[in-house]
């Protein structure tokens, strides 16, 4: 519970209509869009880098957290404020800036939608490639705050790969400017690339400088069909590996499939994995030349169908199917888990087969999809999460997901963040110096641990 | 003067074969490729991590500072040991430790030189695209501490994203691994990122994890001829916005094609400007495409004349004049000057223009050329170093040329870094809070400032 006259202060920062401490909005603050509950005491709508300074200001006073909080698509735990405090919301503090095509950057805050910033890149030409799954809700802040990445990571990278510059109010208040403008910058220490990725830990962003790119001229867009998951790993690392570098390749499993068949209308194959997969170039001919070499390669690791999309309808459907993967799996039990493990290209398809072995041992029902070209694995784990005997046998799953990642020489989180759920594996992924280190950055820009506290291992001393 | 007792242990760690304190390699280790002279005690080849570590814990314990070199080819005196101490070479650390191009990464250690890295991936298809100025002799390992733009840039970026991870010893010993082999990941602090670029002040680089690419299939060679700078720059900034990324935009003004002209047998046109482009693509078509866009451009921003390379000789030529950039124009004075400020490329032409007034004022010879694809601006000033009047007129048209660059929205470096030379503007781009903020970094890292101490500014507290 605040202590009225530090609410008092909060609403004299914001103005009372930027202020909640009611019941309602606070259940609504205590989740991410999957993760456990946290107890917010109240949370504020700011809108100026000055409202936060202040508010940073008397958090570290009175030593209160305080949790950054953006669209609320992340399901890592990261806004979720487990040591109450204040919620800060910064989705109000959405104005595109500036769009400038010359200098090819755009300048938002941290609430823009990507989604809406697409929608106004998009007339000029323009786009900010990374796509996350959530393009239609998430905002730019917290695509920053996770180092997104998305649909088409393989060609075109995560969020880092855009992110040039930005203003911060560091958890003692101060205002500081990172980066440039500039294409290119060898000029001091990276703290811009420090921020991207900190999950609201180190600093509040105001203002993000983003490297926007020319929109492709040309796409080809294709399936292929495969009698297993394994094979359609195999047959993406030929592909990346070949001198093409397609922008999509998207894996989706038997289950994944059933389930869009059961709940829309796309008919899709009735088939063990699919494999979308998109190439882009300046001209026709370019894309088409890449997308003859996938299907070739596709071929001789045993797709034994291989269609290419003929019309834009066609590429919406394919597009659709993919796009309702999780809306889909979440209706085929009462819970999910999605994970975002990313292992080298050379050990995806070991990935796919050691994980069936997994699933198989548990009986679990998983809802299979990748970011494959970027060898970034989404198993949606369904059950019924009022079955205890369930919820302990899916969370051994995960353990040895995470173990087996980490084996492959893999990565724990490779778009989604550490948060709090991913956070007692950090030492599993990162050598004990390593730890120390995030720990000595965060305990040197927030020594009172105000800012996002509890999360990415941070607090621990293992 | 070493202490002859530390200068036994130094042995004892790498062996008499690996140590020296004689006068001539004193020298040579007192400079770096262009920079003022420093004052080394003594230098050290190390050849493993383990020796790195136990130098740093012997200098920490004896507070003497340690300057690590790779090739030397920087020219911003960051390798130069101003403060004494020991010099620590990793050139004999130069294993390629392994390609995957499965993987699509490269293991190297820092001592690999970057052009016999080329040669190794060149066979199997791929490129570490990055391509600096001095590709034939500078480090792998002084690449990623200085974040090496090159020619290559406006399409391909700098060295920082292609640094996928590295082992690092830092200043008190302490062995760490960063980042991954994966395509992305999302774990933790980008610690990776924090090291690229920071000139050996945080750690020193034992092995670095790139990502390498496919090379192009088909590229597409032009030169455009222009009546002045400002006008090239006008066509670039066009171009970059256009909708077409060409991977090479090299600008060669008036007194460069002079130099170039008097000093080799290339006959280029006598011309004001000349611009160097290329494209490529997976087809030839898709080169051709971009080049026609580019070629209708360049006319449109009054190119007189637009040649295509239609022979590889015709090609090489062209690039064989833009490699001699350096050596001619070294031979024009006894002393030169190379800057590498970096503007928006919208302020492009209007950094050509106004440095264009500056050297007017000060009477100077400047071979100008560019990497004008990512808005960065290479002015090679030309002097003779024993007229004082001269150095001093050079001095002020430098302090105009930073100035004006951070007023256009600049940075002061694209690609060589701070070091010691540029130093003393650093607080011109970056706020107190920033200035702040590394040198708490630095703190954090090196308490008692024994690793390459003196450099980017970090000591002061201006």
């Amino acid at each position: 519970m605040l202590d009225e006259k530090i609410k008092q202060e909060l609403i004299d920062i914001v103005g009372s209509e930027n202020f909640t401490d009611a019941k309602i909005d606070m259940v609504s603050y205590a989740y991410d869009a999957m993760g456990p509950k946290g107890n917010p005491d109240c949370a504020v709508w700011v809108t100026t880098a000055e409202q936060i300074s202040e508010i940073m200001k008397l958090a570290n006073r009175e030593m209160i957290p305080v949790t950054p909080r953006a669209a609320g698509t992340g399901i890592a735990g990261m806004i979720v404020p487990f040591q109450g405090g204040i919620v800060m919301d910064v989705m109000r503090m959405d104005r595109i800036l500036e769009i400038n095509v010359e200098d090819r950057v755009c300048i938002v805050e941290p609430g823009v939608v990507y989604a809406d910033l697409q929608k106004a890149l998009a007339p000029l030409g323009f786009t900010l490639p990374t796509e996350p799954g959530s393009s239609i809700a998430s905002a730019i802040g917290g695509n920053v705050a996770t180092n997104a990445g998305g649909l088409k990571g393989a060609k075109y990278g995560s969020t880092k790969d855009y992110v040039l510059g930005m203003t911060v109010v560091l958890p003692d208040g101060r205002l500081m400017k990172t980066g440039t403008r500039t294409m290119k910058t060898s000029s001091g220490y990276n703290l811009t690339q420090l921020f991207v990725g900190s999950e609201g830990t180190l600093g509040i962003m105001t203002e993000i400088i983003l490297k926007i790119v020319p929109l492709a001229g040309a796409t080809a867009t294709g399936l292929g069909l495969f009698n297993s998951l394994e094979d359609a790993g195999n047959a993406v690392c030929r592909t990346m590996s070949s001198g093409v570098i397609p922008s999509v390749m998207e894996v989706m499993g038997r289950y994944l499939i059933q389930a869009i068949n059961e709940n829309t209308d796309l008919k899709l194959p009735d088939v063990d994995t699919m494999l979308l997969v998109e190439t882009d170039a300046y001209t026709q001919g370019d894309a088409d030349m890449q997308m003859e070499k996938v299907i070739e390669i596709f071929k001789e690791n045993n797709a034994f169908e291989v269609t290419l999309a003929k019309t834009p309808q066609e590429r919406a459907d394919l597009w659709a199917a993919r796009k309702s993967t999780y809306p889909v799996s979440a209706r085929l039990n009462n819970s999910i888990l999605v994970e975002d493990v990313t292992v080298p290209m050379s050990q995806l398809a070991r990935l796919f087969r050691e994980f069936g072995k997994i699933i198989e041992k548990y009986e679990l029902k998983v809802a299979m999809c990748a970011h494959a070209g970027d060898g970034n694995f989404h198993p949606l784990i369904t059950f019924d999460g009022r079955d205890e005997e369930m919820v302990e046998k899916v969370e051994k799953a995960n353990d040895e997901l995470f173990k087996l990642a980490i084996e492959l020489g893999g990565t724990l989180t490779g778009e989604h963040g550490i948060g709090i759920v991913k956070a007692k594996y950090m030492s599993l992924e990162h050598d004990p110096v390593a730890m120390d280190m995030m720990r000595t950055v965060k305990r040197a820009f927030d020594p009172n641990n105000i800012l996002n506290p509890g999360k990415m291992a941070l607090d621990n001393d293992d």
